[in-house]
């Protein structure tokens, strides 16, 4: 007998027919001697236009009146699916978050789920029952209802296959799993058929949208198997599982990409101590994250150019903190340039292979390709390399670390 | 300092203005004396979205499940209008049923409101708050979500001013109030400024549209005044009150009318004991509520017609059922009219003025209007008449007993 919890995202949901389709998928799987959990977010567009109402009604829209709103999409969600599933012959009922409880704590529209009862749950489970839990919601410990921030029904679902101690958790979405790179930009990526939290967690963070970066983490806390699968195709999908679970037979698992990212160079900065303090202080202060950083010492030893990268969107405050500083650091010129893309190889498997840096390097020099900055950590590889090359450096790596 | 409960309508909570502009005239009202408690419908179309949804998902869709999905209507408007409120300065949050509780009994879609928490409000009350709580929704003892059946949010409002000991109730709509009769039928409509429970309930029940009935019982019951008025106009608009504050100048008070009815006559009917019971037992053992009932007896007393009204959409079932039972009751021929309509004149001021009855038919007789049946209460008079003659009853009747 296994234990089972179920994620189903907003495109899975997001008419009448699919939630009609995806009851008869959820039938499909229940056998006699399996539990399942259900875990639904809100059906898709539901929760921008709620939004979209709250800004109608004000820019500071109480935060937790928000929760109060937002909450309605995953209720109508689990309310529909629930009886979809009883108009199929199944048992089922919705299990709002105040009747479970599940408990938050933390700030409203960013809480965190800590607690959750399951007594009633486990009951209904073993009556042959399918609960439908919504999503991304919970209560405070004084009851009022509370969000976890958006696109945190995944963290829901991983939580609640803690607190019931499920076998593993599927997060049903509308891919079929995750790839070695975008399928979109390179006609050869490749589904992954497993991949461990900490690669997934790099490529989350390196611009690969597969799920939220805090439910990778919950599960990886507490060593819960994640399978991501498409609700619109039977094929297995991605499983997410730990090191020990993983055998590593490439160096390199996957390649991300992020075309959010700007430089900016500092020419002809003075090189005396605690000049690089004096220039990201003011970044640091203004919660504006640097990502990579260069500096080129000059022939003589008396100057320095300063080059780091940012999101793009933070570009034009980063140059107005700069040109604050200028005279404090005496810089000569403030260059940047926002047609720049970060491409990163990922792989848990690099810890054990030898070469792998002077490999990528390598296949990029090969292909005319100028770096522009380098960041590393234990299992990924990232560089800056001009944004019309994004699509090229992909394709070389992918085939040079034979992911094709 | 009084303390009352305002309760607005789906028409006034329509639109993000609309909702805006509640909140300005809740906190207009506000003063530092005043309590107030607010109730709220679903934004109007939302609830008939939602039933759509549930109907297109299945055609028993589970009642439980159906008051999880409603619930969310009136949930929304409670944090858009409590957004708002705090948006413009007030002290202000919802309260979901739940988190107050307001328990209910009885089935689910059909649940009657009968128990209230109050401590948490009435300190929220104390600190100058306006909660918002949703309409029409409560929970049962098991803590599922309940509703109390369309329309259930005048009554909701009653039994929070009952509760909370409100001393009165305002239900805020789209009309100024009630009116002698239709204005839409009868230019010479006019807005009845105190009326009583009775005859709001006569009112309500022959065809005048204005509050619920339930809640207008919980309120007689309860001995809570009344105001129902517009969203849209600062006029005074009609208070429901116990008999006790009303003096009655006028015999007549209002006008009502329906045109839901249809008239089934059998003729010949052999006229032995038992035989009406044989015509009305199949009736009534298919939920077809019979109106008015006349019998004629024929000269030689041998044989009678029978003559009954029933509302127009069950005519076809009851026609059927008298099919089945010819035979066995024996009568000559059946003979059905759905273009009647059915004329009230309603009145606590009845009880103490002789002669009414004769004016009303008077009246009709002096304008060669034919009645064709007549039921009375204490505080009314029905007379069937064709349909294409309301119009016409209505202005004679309205001119005769002195509302024009």
């Amino acid at each position: 007998m296994a234990r089972v919890v179920i994620k189903f995202g907003g495109t899975s949901l997001g008419s009448i027919e699919k939630i009609t389709n995806v009851a008869s998928l959820i039938k499909k799987k229940k056998t006699n001697n399996d539990e399942i959990i259900v875990v639904v977010s809100a059906m898709a567009g539901q929760t921008n236009d709620l939004i979209e109402k709250s800004k109608k009604i004000s820019k500071n829209y109480d935060k937790a009146e928000l929760d109060v709103l937002l909450a309605t999409g995953e209720q109508m969600s689990s309310s529909l699916l629930s009886a979809a599933l009883i108009d199929q012959g199944c048992k089922s009922r919705s299990w709002l978050s105040w009747q479970i409880p599940i408990i938050t704590e933390g700030p409203h529209n960013a809480s965190r789920i800590y607690r959750s009862n399951t007594d009633e749950i486990s009951k209904f489970l073993k009556s042959g029952g399918i609960p439908i839990i919504p999503g991304f919601q919970g209560v405070s410990n004084i009851f009022r209802l509370t969000t976890i921030g958006r696109g945190g029904s995944d963290a829901s679902a991983v939580a609640i296959a803690k607190f019931f101690d499920a076998d593993f958790c599927e997060i049903y979405t509308d891919v079929e799993g995750v790839y070695t790179t975008n399928p979109n930009m390179h006609s050869q990526a490749k589904k992954i058929d497993k991949i461990s939290y900490e690669e997934i967690l790099e490529m989350a963070s390196l611009g690969t949208k597969i799920m939220q970066a805090s439910a990778v983490q919950i599960a990886m806390l507490n060593n819960i198997s994640i399978h991501v699968r498409s609700t619109f195709s039977e094929k297995e999908g991605t499983k997410i599982l730990p090191d020990a679970k993983l055998d590593y037979e490439k160096s390199v698992t996957g390649i991300s990409f992020s075309k959010n990212d700007a430089k900016v160079t500092l020419i002809g900065v003075k090189d005396r101590p605690g000049v690089a303090a004096k220039i990201f202080e003011p970044l640091g202060q203004n919660d504006i994250n640097v990502d990579m950083v260069i500096q080129n010492i000059s022939p003589d030893g008396k100057e320095t150019d300063v080059t780091f990268t940012i999101k793009r969107d933070q570009l034009d405050q980063s140059i107005k903190l700069m040109n604050d500083i200028k005279t404090k650091i005496n810089y000569k010129k403030l260059v940047y340039d926002d047609k720049v893309a970060k491409v990163s190889i990922i792989g848990a498997g690099m810890i054990v292979s030898p070469g792998i840096t002077y490999k990528m390097f390598k296949s990029l020099a090969d292909a005319n390709i100028n770096i522009i900055a380098i960041s590393t950590s234990e299992i990924k590889i990232s560089v800056l390399v001009n944004e019309e090359k994004t699509s090229e450096a992909i394709k070389i790596l992918h085939k040079n670390f034979n992911l094709d």
